[in-house]
C-alpha cells in the first residue's frame, strides 16, 4: 500500500491532555468515535491531525507549541503528528454549542417543531459569524500551513463542524486535494431552508469546495445532491462509503476484565428475555417512544410480564443545551411511568442507567436477546454493528428504517418506523418469539457482514476515493 | 368552449343548509375558498359536486335526498347538481380532525417536533382505517354512482382530505378520467416517512391513481415526484397550475357598504404607517415570529415608534385541536409582550383582532402600507394576491420564500426567510422606507400579474390538463 500524506481535520482529536494527581501531564487516547475510525489511516500513512484543544491542559499544550505540531503515537506505536487549535472560548462555544450542536444537528435530524423553533435571531447571527465562521477559518488556516509544509498532502475534513473550512482552504490553495466525510444525515432541501439564504448557501458552497464528499448511505448522498440542486448546483464528486467498526478492538474488549465484571452483574440480575438499548440521551435517538412501545408490548402481551426486561444504557449527552436536559427529563419520566404501570413487588420492567460506561455497554451487547435501535434519524448508528458482533445469544436486532445502518443491515433486522409505537411493539414481540433457527440465521448474517465490512475496509475506500478524478469545478 | 361533464369531489361543498329564525330551510353559499375557485367550472360546464354534509341541516337534507343529487344555482343563476354525503360523526371526526387536519396538514407543513410528536399509536391506526379510509370510500362510491349516471364525466378531486378516493374509484372504474388538485405543500420524502410504511404507500398510490395531479408550484410538484420516486415510482402526469382569484368579486367587494364601514373605522384609527397581516391562527402561518420581528423593528428603529402600527386580523382556526389552541395562546402572549414593551400612553403598536370578519380584511387590504405574509410553509397563500389587487396606497408586500405565491410574485415582493427574525425586521424596515416610485412600480406589477392570472385562467388550465394524454399506468 502506498504511504500517503494526509491532513486529517476534525473538531475532536485523537488525544487529549490532562494532569494526573502528581501534577504530571498525561495523554488520554480517545476510544471509540472518529479516533478509532481513523486509526487505520494513522498506522499506515503519514498523518497530521488538526483538532480543537478541548481540555484546559490541551490549551496549555497548544500554547506551548504555537503553530508547531507534536508527534504522538497510537496504541500500537505508530507515530503521527497532532496540532491542537486553542480557539477563543466564547467563539468555540458559539461554534460548537450554538451552531454545530444547537442548530446544524437539529436541522440535519429534522428535530425542530417549526411553529415555534428555532429562533434564528441576532444571537444566532453573531454565533455564525463570530463563532462558526471564525473557528472554521482557524481550522482552514492551520490546514493551509500544513499544506505548505507538505504540498502534496490531501486534506480530509470530518463532519458538520467544518462545513466552511474547505472553501476557506480552496480560496488560498486552489489546487489542493480536499475531501469531506459527513457522518450525520443530510436533510432535504425544504428543511435546509430553515437557515437564512446566505447561511445555507455558505454551507453548501463550503462543502462543494471539496473534491469528494462522502456519506454513509445512498439516501443521505441523494439528499445532498438534491439540496445542492435546489440551491444552485454543485459539481463535486460524491461517494457512499458506510463506516465499519474495528473488529479486533471489540474482540479484545469483550473478554477484558472490565467487561467480564459488568457482564457478571448483568447475568446476575437479568430477566429471562433481555431487550437492550445503548444510546446517547439525544432527542434523535427516540428513547421516549421506545419506552412507550415497550410498555405497549407488556400491555398487549401480559404473558411476557416478569419474563422480559429492558436494559437502557444511556450516556448523558450535551447537557449544556436546554433541549437535551428536557429530553433527559422526558426519558426518566417515561421509564418511571412504565415501571409504575407494570412493576410488581421487586420486578421493574425497565432498568434505566444514565452513565457513560463503555464496558457495561459491551457486556449488554453480549447479553441481549433483542437489541432495540429505533432512532428518528441517524447518520449510521454503530450500536447496530457493534452489538451483533459480540453478542452470544443469537440476539435479534430491531432497527429503524431511518438509521443509516438500515441500508446495509435491513435484510437481517426487523425494520420499524420510529414514529409508529404499535409497529415497534409488534416488532419487539416478533423478535422475542422468533424461532431459534431464524434467530441464528439472522445473527450469523449480521455478524458476518459486520466482520467483512470493517473499519479497515472503510479507510481503504476513503483513500481510494481520494484518487477519483478531480472535480471539474475548483472553486464553487 | 366545449361544455364538459365534471364531477367535483371535495370535503367542503359550495353550499350549506341551515334553518332561519322562522324554522325555514335556507341555503348558504360559500364565499371564498374552493367554492369561489370553482365557480367558473360551475357556470360553464355540467357539474355535479360531491361534498360532506357539514351542518345539522346538511345532514337532514342528505337524509331526505338519499343518493339523489339536488339542483342548486350559483349567485349568477347557473344550475349545477350537489350531492351531500352524511358521514357517521365518529368516522368524520377521525377523518377530518385526526387524520386530515391533525396529521396530514402537520406533515405537509413540516410542523412536528419529531423528538416527541406525533404519537402515531392505536388511536391513529383506528382513525386511519375507520375514519380516513371509510370516508374516502364513501366519496369514491358516490363518485362511481355519478360516473355510472354520466360515464363520460371526468372526476376532479380536491386536496388532502381525499388521497385514497382516486384509487378506490380506479379499482371500480379502471377507464375513468381522474384528476386531483393539491392545494397545500407536498413534503419531501424524509418527512413522509413519519407515517408508517403501509399508510404512506397508500397515500402515494391513492394520489397516483389519478391521470393528472396538479400543484400550485413547481416546488411542490418536484417534491411530489421525488417522494413518489423514493416510495416506488408513479407514472401519473403532474402539472403546475397556480390558482388565482376572482377579480370581479374583489372589485365589487371593495366598494361594498360592509367594507366601506370597516374601512372608515380603520382610517379613523390608523397610524401613519400601517403593517397588515391577515391569516387563520394556524401554526404554519408564523404569526408569533411575525410579532417578534415587528418588535425587533421597533427596537432597532425607535424613530418608527408611534408612527408605525401592525394590524393583525386573525381568523380563529381549528380550535378543537390542542396544537391550535396553544398556538392561539402563544399569539396572544407575543402580541401583549410587544405592546407592553413598546406601548406608551394610548399608543399600542400591535392591534390584534381575533375574529372571522371578511369585510374587515378587505378594508385592511385597501389600507396597508406593508402587507406581511411570512408563513413557515404555505401551498399558495391567497392573501398575497387578494390584498395587492384592492390596495390603494402602493403598499409593499413582504413575502416568505416558502409561500407558494412566491414562485409567481417574488420579483416584486421583498423576500423573507420565515425563521429569520432579523431578516424579517430588516425587510419591514426596507418596505416602510421604500421610495414612492419603487413602491408604485412594484404595486402595479403585482396587481397587474394578479389580474392577468385570475381564477378563470386557473379553471381553464385545469380543464386543459384534463385533456392531457392518459397516464400509461391505469392502476397503480
Amino acid at each position: 500500500m502506498e504511504r500517503r500524506k494526509l491532513i486529517v481535520v476534525s473538531n475532536r482529536g485523537p488525544v487529549s491532555f490532562a494532569r494526573d494527581d502528581n501534577g504530571e501531564r498525561i495523554v488520554r487516547r480517545g476510544g471509540g468515535g472518529l479516533a478509532t475510525a481513523l486509526r487505520g489511516f494513522v498506522a499506515h500513512h503519514d498523518v497530521t491531525w488538526i483538532a480543537s484543544a478541548m481540555s484546559d491542559e490541551d490549551r496549555v499544550v497548544a500554547g506551548e507549541r504555537g503553530s508547531e505540531a507534536m508527534v504522538e503515537r497510537t496504541r500500537t506505536g505508530a507515530p503521527y503528528r497532532v496540532r491542537l487549535l486553542a480557539h477563543e472560548p466564547v467563539a468555540y462555544d458559539r461554534y460548537y454549542n450554538v451552531v454545530a450542536n444547537g442548530t446544524l444537528w437539529f436541522l440535519q435530524h429534522y428535530l425542530w417543531g417549526l411553529a415555534v423553533e428555532p429562533e434564528l435571531g441576532r444571537a444566532f447571527r453573531v454565533a455564525w459569524t463570530e463563532g462558526y465562521e471564525s473557528v472554521n477559518r482557524a481550522f482552514a488556516d492551520a490546514a493551509v500551513a500544513e499544506l505548505d509544509r507538505e504540498p502534496g498532502a490531501a486534506v480530509c475534513f470530518h463532519d458538520y463542524h467544518l462545513y466552511l473550512a474547505p472553501a476557506f482552504v480552496r480560496e488560498q490553495r486552489p489546487a489542493a486535494r480536499l475531501m469531506q466525510f459527513i457522518h450525520i444525515p443530510w436533510a432535504q432541501a425544504d428543511y435546509w431552508r430553515v437557515l437564512p439564504e446566505d447561511i445555507r448557501r455558505a454551507v453548501h458552497e463550503g462543502v462543494c469546495a471539496n473534491d469528494v464528499v462522502g456519506f454513509h448511505t445512498e439516501r443521505w448522498r441523494r439528499n445532498f445532491l438534491q439540496s445542492c440542486g435546489a440551491f444552485g448546483g454543485c459539481q463535486t464528486e460524491t461517494v457512499v462509503n458506510p463506516i465499519g467498526i474495528d473488529i479486533d478492538e471489540f474482540e479484545q474488549l469483550k473478554d477484558s476484565p472490565a467487561v467480564l465484571a459488568e457482564e457478571e452483574r448483568i447475568v446476575g440480575s437479568r430477566p429471562e428475555l433481555l431487550v437492550v438499548r445503548v444510546d446517547r440521551t439525544d432527542p434523535s435517538k427516540n428513547i421516549v417512544r421506545g419506552f412507550r412501545a415497550f410498555g405497549l408490548l407488556l400491555e398487549r402481551h401480559p404473558e411476557l410480564q416478569h419474563r422480559v426486561g429492558m436494559l437502557a444504557l444511556l450516556d448523558p449527552s450535551r447537557q449544556n443545551l436546554a433541549e437535551y436536559r428536557e429530553y433527559l427529563a422526558a426519558i426518566e419520566h417515561e421509564a418511571r411511568a412504565v415501571n409504575e404501570r407494570f412493576g410488581q413487588g421487586e420486578w421493574r420492567p425497565v432498568d434505566l442507567q444514565i452513565a457513560d460506561n463503555f464496558p457495561q455497554a459491551i457486556a449488554a451487547y453480549k447479553q441481549f436477546d433483542v437489541l432495540f435501535v429505533n432512532p428518528i434519524f441517524d447518520g449510521m448508528n454503530l450500536v447496530a454493528k457493534e452489538a451483533p458482533l459480540v453478542n452470544g445469544r443469537d440476539g435479534v436486532v430491531v432497527l429503524s428504517e431511518n438509521a443509516g445502518a438500515h441500508e446495509e443491515l435491513g435484510d437481517w433486522t426487523l425494520t420499524v418506523n420510529p414514529f409508529d409505537i404499535e409497529g415497534q411493539a409488534e416488532a419487539l414481540h416478533r423478535a422475542l418469539t422468533m424461532p431459534a433457527a431464524e434467530r441464528r440465521r439472522r445473527a450469523e448474517a449480521l455478524s458476518g457482514y459486520v466482520r467483512e465490512h470493517d473499519i479497515a475496509a472503510w479507510a481503504d475506500a476513503q483513500l481510494a476515493d481520494l484518487d477519483r478524478p478531480a472535480s471539474t469545478i475548483l472553486s464553487p
